[in-house]
């Protein structure tokens, strides 16, 4: 599906067949085209498609690219699916054409894309290409963000199931957790150094104040990357503790087992051996012998159950 | 709440709507500010608001950014909520006034502050800005050190639990004790990092004095950072002890009970077999059967108990 | 066994004792050669047999020599036994010869050698003897790629797996899956800085578009690196998972095991208690005595169950 | 407690009262100084209390600074409390005088002064303050080595144990192993980099026959750095083989457990059965009958028995 | 023990106190020596008894020391003991004699020196000193290799072993296996630091031809290195997928003994009920009473039976 929307002096919708020479700026969102589709934007923006394909690989290693006649810059955004994890995206420059391919769907864009059809903002794209491109990289960073706000109540709510209680759902929700922590923290080290270069290098694209805005980017990433270090270290901590508590239970629960067949073993004996039909059978014709022998097993029981409460097991 | 302390030839409280030019410096400490204080705080020392709210992102990640007509130093502090982990702090230096924004209440500021205020000492006033800042920073790492000394009392008194009893609470305090040193080395390890570069770059609010003020923090800082990690290595130690001392246990408990089990089977299964309500059961009538299957009970069970015994299982 | 394609206006076969001057590439593959091959090869290149063995060594680390009168690249390339690990390859540049050893049978260079020889493709070979050696490399990259692929999905089949059941032969398969992360892990590593040096030093053997193409091929394979390095992350985070769930199984089952053995102990102990054979056995006359005692049990039974239920164990 | 020796053309030992200015060196070793200790000696070197008090810091992280009119170098030397950890010291040199500070008792320190009180060797005086320093710096480095010396011997003992038996004891020594290896580590790469720079810089206080005995002071260093992470990853191989072991033992426990209750489990259903007080029960009257049933009690014995050993249990 | 070479035009045997000068390289190779052997070595080398006992401490660091007179080399070997360990051997370069030192006994070492005295080969002689040292060194290093090469079996050794059974001996075989890894590790990395200064540096004794013999040495040494790090990655993935196994294992054990246990709660109940002596015991004068009842029981009997295998026990 592609999407266009020009800017001259106010935004307006283009399509792919509309002249766009006479915008300032042109921002084409191709998301998972068709064979024909890409053809045609091929031939429009003077791309080779093998060139544009690099922009719908999902594993894409984020970079910026200086082609002869275009920037090429892949980067990495948030992806929902089953798990929380990540695609690439490719953002081309040329010219006034700024061009966001992916084959997922990617939330910021989409959020951002619908904001500049349905109010029309002149302010995104008055400062000029670069400054659009910030807001891209920017709306994408911001989603990153919402997320990882998200997985600090998750993580405090299994510390609390973690003291409490312990379930299989639960087992699931951090595997999906270190799943997401896992693909946040590579994605956004790699976008850090797209961001490096952006903020440092001088190119015709970016003002002045477009690289200081990537620098703001810049710091807002290495603050994502720590946090999400310091929730890795946190869960790793978690699952320690959550494995020595499965041990203490298990112990605790051995500890009844064992308690219950050693304090019954003897008593069930004895019961035993006066089941026995022996014709002589010491005491059996006595009528205290029920009371004695009775007695004799409860004295036991209690001092097993004393053994094993002086042992600390109770 | 925004609090205000001025410094000409003797230190004044201020409110916002004084005028501050007249004073050497100005201190402002603005604690989780409403939006009309933030506003007008905006408007008095000229900085939009939007520089100012990044001082108060509990996350934001320390550095030193020098803007053009003021200086921000992000700071982590430590943070004393249900764990002891950090909070972000920002210090804006702009002219003669220092302003610090927190949205955490950090304990250091407001020791500081408290006796800026009740005791109006000049000394830290006299030497400059850099000096105030120094104390400021100061304060904070020596928060830092406190709680860090409490730390290795409490390591100690883990590992005399370890070796004598383990429980619950002993555990849910090893999870907030590795929280705590996964935030502070993090924190630490960012406030090294601002430290180096105001004891290396010549600002203009330091002076030499301060800049090697600035040198004894961020060796106190190392120390405290190797400290932490010391730290952690011998509490992942001793958590792999425990775990080695909990299998330990649990292979003493189910021994015994495979013992209990073991010596009671055969003779159970013999008073079982007498038990039985045959006519003819061999020696039932005999007057010294009873003896002689009792005699021959008790022998197994000695019998398996040496087995026991020789298997090094008591 | 050695094969030989050459090519002047078209692509031909050739054989060894074939004379090699007059065409512009010659590609030779010597796979697992016997002894006399190897010496006809060392004769006709005019390398030193110790030279070329060098290149038959399944483990010679990856690297780019420049010799006085030839390039020596070794290369990791996956090899398909048991399970999937790599093995290394020489090729040798000398002139106009491209020359290729390896004692493993590799798939890509099979696949391109055979493509050679059936198709007899112009392209590969128009551009130079630096294009072929680029297209063999990515050949092998694109074989990589390839596997890597597909234990995407063998992970997510895992995961599946994990939360429903688990078994021998799912551990037989991570062992092996982690033994083919560990493989390719180190050897894409150190082709990556083949590639390193294959596109930023200015070789007689390559052009400009060559060091774009491995340009190209650095960033493929870094893609891969960093795909792996998940993959052995989300790995381990599902072994981890994986323990802590056998730790919560097995709790269950001993729970199951406690409450049978504990709720039946004393019901158990009063039937034998009143299978002893007393002659005055309380109650033993009393026509409601089974009924009382049977109602005991019966009650003793689901106070034990009612406490079990109580503590959460149900 | 105070101690000076000085040297002039033979050993003296000196007190603080007496002039300082004729010696060539002079050697204060301040051990846990009182206040009104430290005051006097602030008074004789003229140093501030609060600079000198950096020596007494235990935790003061190892480095070397060259300040206005004196030298310090802080080092870190093993400590004998309870278990064996590392220890700050403080050194101080100003013109003639070397003054070494700590808190704890350091071993090397006063073996070394002691020598040169009872046995007054001029050869360590002789070439000078560097020289000394070098001397005490060593003493210390040995002191490591002959700790790092004992600890092979335990490791070496550990591991005996591991394969035979295993106890408490055993694992209290493990941690306090541990403890020390991550102490040791830590204090001798830190260690280090004093030295690097005692051997590079060229200080007005070291020859160079001095830099030449640091750098072998380095090399030593190196050794025991790395003779110690050999130990830790040793250390940790034994542990989690321990681990295993423990297991192992666990599942032969519960396999006996298992198999006893299992064997006898229809047996003992089958002797419960005959002795229901039925009065129309198969067999009861007839004489072959306890035969009959004893023999297949036997009989389902020896088959469960077969079942287990066959399933490799026994 | 100091055995000697000389070599001028042919090899022979010498003695400590023939005269060296003739000679354009003399071998001396010193193991173990005794006090006399080294007081009368260092006179006739020159150089202090202190300096020789360096290259006897099988601890030492592996370097290339640069000394006045004389060059040091400390390289690490492998060590059969117990364990296949490490230890360290001093190599001395003084104009034409080359001086191996060790303590423990070296089989490259010991292999090399058979050789030059049996068959008395110029070739290693001919090309001077530094061929010699390489000789010696690639002697080394290549039994590296042969070891390594062994440990790969073992690997696959062990790895069989796991699916099928686990004993004691694996583990301490594993045990050895990872020792041996670790010691090997340290040694190849601080010998290839060794090598890149034989490469790098244009010593007297060293030719370029011997500069590029020690780089192959230097790749090799790397390729060694690699391999290992890879073996410890595949062994520790091992480990933990016997640690999964083994709980695998206990699971299926636990569920067996819960499942006898379980099935045979009640049954055992009801034969205890009616083993009871009432006299007023229902259906006990029945003739069809043991029928119902053992019906019932076999009936409890497959009903938990098939609640188990519904379960999945089974």
């Amino acid at each position: 599906m592609i999407s266009i929307v020009g800017y001259k002096d106010k935004v307006v919708e283009l399509k792919l067949d509309d002249d766009f020479k006479d915008y300032k700026i042109v921002w084409i969102d191709c998301y998972n085209p068709k064979d024909d589709e890409l053809y045609k934007l091929s031939k429009k923006v003077n791309i080779p498609i093998n060139d544009l394909k690099v922009g719908l690989d999902e594993q894409e290693f984020p970079r910026l690219e200086e082609e002869e006649d275009y920037y090429l810059i892949i980067y990495k955004a948030p992806l929902y699916e089953e798990d929380i994890i990540t695609t690439s995206l490719g953002i081309f420059i040329k010219g006034n054409i700024i061009l966001t391919m992916h084959t997922d769907k990617i939330k910021a864009i989409g959020r951002l894309f619908n904001i500049v059809i349905t109010k029309k903002p002149k302010i995104i794209f008055e400062k000029g290409i670069g400054f659009l491109l910030y807001n891209i990289l920017n709306e994408i960073t911001r989603g990153y963000s919402r997320i990882i706000l998200g997985l600090e109540d998750e993580l405090e709510k299994l510390e609390d199931y973690l003291t409490t209680g312990y379930n299989r759902e639960m087992i699931e929700e951090i595997l999906s957790l270190r799943k997401t922590l896992v693909y946040f923290h590579k994605s956004l080290m790699a976008n850090r150094d797209v961001l490096i270069q952006l903020k440092r290098r001088l190119l015709p694209i970016t003002t002045k104040e477009d690289r200081e805005n990537f620098e703001d980017l810049y710091y807002d990433t290495l603050q994502l990357i720590d946090t999400l270090s310091t929730y890795r270290e946190v869960l790793t901590s978690m699952m320690d503790i959550s494995l020595s508590l499965e041990n203490m239970k298990m112990n605790q629960i051995m500890k009844i087992l064992t308690m219950v067949t050693t304090i019954f073993a003897i008593p069930m004996w004895i019961t035993g051996i006066y089941g026995m039909n022996f014709e002589y059978l010491p005491l059996s014709d006595n009528p205290y012998g029920f009371w004695l022998v009775l007695t004799l097993m409860i004295m036991l029981i209690m001092l097993f159950t004393y053994i094993f409460k002086r042992a600390g097991w109770i």
